[in-house]
């Protein structure tokens, strides 16, 4: 059993840059919340297949530590990998690299739970086609 | 007949100011956005406003002419100004200054046009309520 | 010996809620950096105190726990709290409540250190000017 | 004599729709920046060159066409075609294309000018190294 990893490469933009010429800290959510698309997108687990399925999964807890600065022209690796975890909730944990210098820039890691997309009650157990999924995909 | 216009103040925040050191231009339309929220909520002619008697009012075409910069800890007078107009449009003109110096720093606009909500039809005539407000205020 | 605290009110703007209608998840910490910088400014030890005695304090670990959902229109109270610590450290903790009802909507904190402003170095000590200050607010 | 022009492909992000399920009309002109950005990689103009060489482009004005809505998993075209101007100017004209449709979503323009990156004066000529690239490019 293997947890399943997915790396995207994205550029700094000017515009994440503050005026001390390092991107904002505040950003770093969208940096994680990129890899989970791309996460989602690559293992068919993504924003619009829970929501074709009944489900929203808004995200209950965040972290990030901060390690290294990263500037205007750098490129940074984002690799999210999926944490498997008993309960009716979706684990991903962070890397943010790099790309030139291969330096660890940041860790970090976000807990979604699952609502039912109509009425935004919270599920306690994990949805079927989630359930599935984890089957599918070895992580069970 | 005279145009409504409201201003409102508000500092800039740390994460809008750039590797220059000034705000980023893209933020101005947040602070066009801004006014025009603070003026909706004045005037009873706000998203929400718009939205209960069914109808949304997206955007459809913004301007800016920056005219001096913005830094971290500036104060920003937003003046937001109704521009009436015959058509089914929502017409309003902005204009930035620092507090601290009167400078005039940015003036823009934007323009809005009327959707119904359900299925995002264009409406080619205004719509009775907004025609009714306009009257109310002076504006026709 | 008591824990500085301030609180501001502010609301949703438009442009913070996401397609679920919730404000999205990485709003929190632009939310939690508005409490600080209106704390640094209240209590004289804002980004730029810090940086006219030659420091900056950039932000190494944040954490946010979401616990109900903020929507458009709703006003926020974001309550800032200094939670000293010995070693040279800055250590902000947060509460977000929706200002009508008095739910709390959130809670999350914030670590950042001392870089020397010129080269960036990380400061292993306190700088004289903050213990100062520390000592001035009674919290040491 | 031709125009440069360069093409970029993205998706849209979760993050930058808004609770009518398009994306946020804000966010325009971060798509113009990208297509900027890629344009000045490409062709050895962007915001890095120029500060090499000594200046800063600030943006003095923007607009933007708004035509048709983007969605949640929509890829977006980006076109960015230099316009070339005999004053001291930088002018950029822009079309976003839905990538999966064809459909025009939206038409903008920047306009930048040169200030010395030093004391921020505003140029009035064009730099040399700016003029040269033009030449070489064919565009005078």
């Amino acid at each position: 059993m293997q947890n399943l990893t997915n790396s995207i490469e994205q550029e700094v933009r000017f515009s994440e840059v503050d005026s001390l010429g390092i991107v904002w800290h505040g950003h770093y959510l969208q940096y994680f919340e990129d890899g989970r698309e791309a996460f989602g997108k690559k293992y068919g687990m993504g924003y619009l297949d829970f929501y074709s399925h009944g489900y929203v999964v808004p995200i209950v807890n965040s972290q990030c530590n901060y390690k290294r600065f990263l500037r205007y022209g750098d490129r940074i690796v984002i690799e999210t990998t999926f944490i498997p975890c008993a309960s009716a909730k979706i684990n991903f944990e962070y890397r943010l690299i790099n790309a030139g210098t291969k330096e660890l820039i940041a860790t970090g890691s976000t807990l979604q739970v699952f609502l039912s997309r109509d009425n935004l009650v919270l599920q306690l157990t994990n949805p079927d086609f989630f359930q599935d999924w984890k089957v599918k995909q070895g992580l069970v």
